[in-house]
């Protein structure tokens, strides 16, 4: 398209071409509607042709209003699917590709890139409008990963956790230093803390205690390899893991929640030596400096480095070893985003799966 | 002593015996002082004749009064000297011993101590009262470690300081994940900090950044193996150490004062996937989740578990590869104990040895 003289019949038409996706207008307020398709802007930019995209625990935030909202904003940042076309600085990435990509595009070259933070690069960019039929996807080489082939269709869905959900619970795990034979806790039981405890299981944890309340998502923390399903929350959840552990708390602890009680729910249920990963981002939460100093733990978090796990994620689905898709027990056609997010936020679903 | 009958004329002159000790009776009212002299309590105690005390960076808090002290206080944590008495249930330190101990009594058997964090020990017991010629050291066979010999006078500063100000140093950078041809920034020009330096060193560290205004501490910064002198704090501080980081932070950041200033110096001055090892007790710090969460850092620290590393820092000095007992730059005999803590409160000596 950017070759095609400007004014001419077809350049019109196609600077006209549109989508539909849905943008967030306030709270509770999403909407399904028209905008410009996206098109190359860099010449380190892919069109990436949606084949799924979901609802994030993140989108909620905004949703409840309680991340404010400055206009309506396209939403959705985890995606998978086929690249339509690539700019012409794009060396790696081609036309026809089935890729998958983090929810922060990065350079994957950069120090931070190298040291493994990708979420930290510094040229990183937001990914938005996922949420949408088609999506431009910035610094491609270092952002998209190619699958082995085109997938079946009942991989995608497993595949689409790789770009936000299962990254972020693998990382999760990855920075709660979890190590086989250990005893981890997960905090939260979103799409984030079930599919960390698939990951504390497949990283070879011995025990994996689940905090659930909640019937169906207890069932799939069994599934995904939870041992044990403590329902009990802040002073009191934090009793029952340490009953549990012979009074000292669990080697590992992955907070999945960002508020200050599951902070503190996790600080409190870690043993002196082990280590919090926190991945749930914080919401008005403040650290005691005394308290964390006492308690001996690790602490590390923060926005998954999503890139850096693509490439071994990616092999573990598509081999069969792991099957993350199972989150989402909801799976709607794009055009009922609405109802997708309605469902998260009454909890009547743990994941939204949207096809467009 | 407890084993003669209660009565007798040498029970009692015995049980009237006194020492002379520090005692610190409210701000800046340190006073040395006649009480009774310590004795086997419990079975696991042992009684230590100290070669050598000193005065830590620590005792200055309560000396200032921002930490409140609860009534007349014997002072002093860091200690080592020759062994008088054991408790009956002692099985590994006899008398005649020359040891070292930690701060903090540990059993060394307990879940927490098989971790390596003797000083989250289940039966944990701060040893106070050290500035003083005869100490009490409970949990006797978890806490002091025999050298290998009764030591020549010159090396006992140096021993000595692996009681708490070396081993904490050691821990902020093993807490910091130091490692061979990294970058390490060091947060604090005191002693803690000082040896944080000659750990660093020790472990390897390509660079190191010792961030101090005084020239003496620069001077010994640099013979401890510092390559870099910051002199500016805060966010010029952290600019600096960017400057010097290609932008993007240490590797690791040791933080040795305790402050909010300090603790946001060190937080900062650390590259995404880089590390704080913090091992100033925090007075009045807070920790925002959210500038965490997007720092990347990994955060680590707390009351050293000297006792992990005592077996490996008495080495290191016994066989000369280490000095830190350079940190001393004033002694004093025991008595002049109240200009020791004046001299350091006034930063004139970094650091004050006691000779009884």
């Amino acid at each position: 398209m950017s070759t095609q003289h400007p004014g001419t019949m077809s350049t019109k038409t196609i600077g006209r071409q549109t989508i539909r996706g849905a943008v967030l207008y306030g709270p509770r307020d999403i909407r399904f509607e028209e905008r410009d398709a996206p098109t190359i802007v860099q010449p380190t930019d892919a069109i990436v042709r949606v084949s799924a995209a979901c609802v994030c625990g993140s989108d909620l935030w905004p949703y409840r209003g309680i991340s404010p909202v400055a206009g309506p904003s396209p939403m959705g940042h985890e995606y998978c699917g086929v690249v339509e076309e690539v700019g012409r600085a794009v060396k790696s990435i081609r036309a026809g590709q089935f890729v998958i990509g983090s929810f922060f595009a990065s350079d994957n070259t950069c120090p931070n890139c190298q040291a493994g933070y990708q979420s930290s690069c510094q040229h990183r960019e937001l990914v938005g409008g996922a949420q949408a039929p088609v999506l431009r996807v910035p610094l491609a080489d270092g952002t998209l990963v190619a699958t082995p082939g085109v997938p079946s269709d009942d991989l995608v869905p497993s595949l689409l956790t790789l770009s936000d959900v299962m990254g972020t619970g693998w990382f999760a795990a990855h920075a709660a230093n979890v190590k086989p034979g250990k005893t981890v806790a997960v905090v939260g039981d979103g799409a984030v803390g079930l599919l960390g405890v698939l990951a504390a299981k497949q990283l070879g944890a011995e025990r994996i205690i689940a905090m659930s309340r909640h019937e169906a998502r207890q069932r799939l923390a069994r599934e995904f390899g939870a041992t044990d399903i403590v329902t009990e929350r802040g002073d009191e959840g934090v009793a029952r893991i340490k009953e549990l552990t012979r009074g000292i708390g669990a080697d590992s602890v992955l907070e999945c929640v960002g508020t200050q009680e599951s902070m503190m729910q996790a600080v409190r249920s870690t043993r002196p030596g082990g280590s919090v990963g926190y991945v749930g981002v914080p919401h008005g939460v403040e650290l005691n400096g005394e308290e964390l100093f006492f308690s001996h733990i690790h602490l590390h978090g923060g926005p998954a480095p999503v890139r850096r796990f693509l490439p071994e994620l990616i092999d573990l689905v598509w081999n069969g070893k792991i099957n993350p898709g199972k989150v989402f027990d909801l799976t709607l056609p794009l055009d009922q985003v609405a109802e997708g997010y309605r469902a998260m936020d009454e909890r009547r679903a743990i994941k939204t799966l949207l096809r467009p």
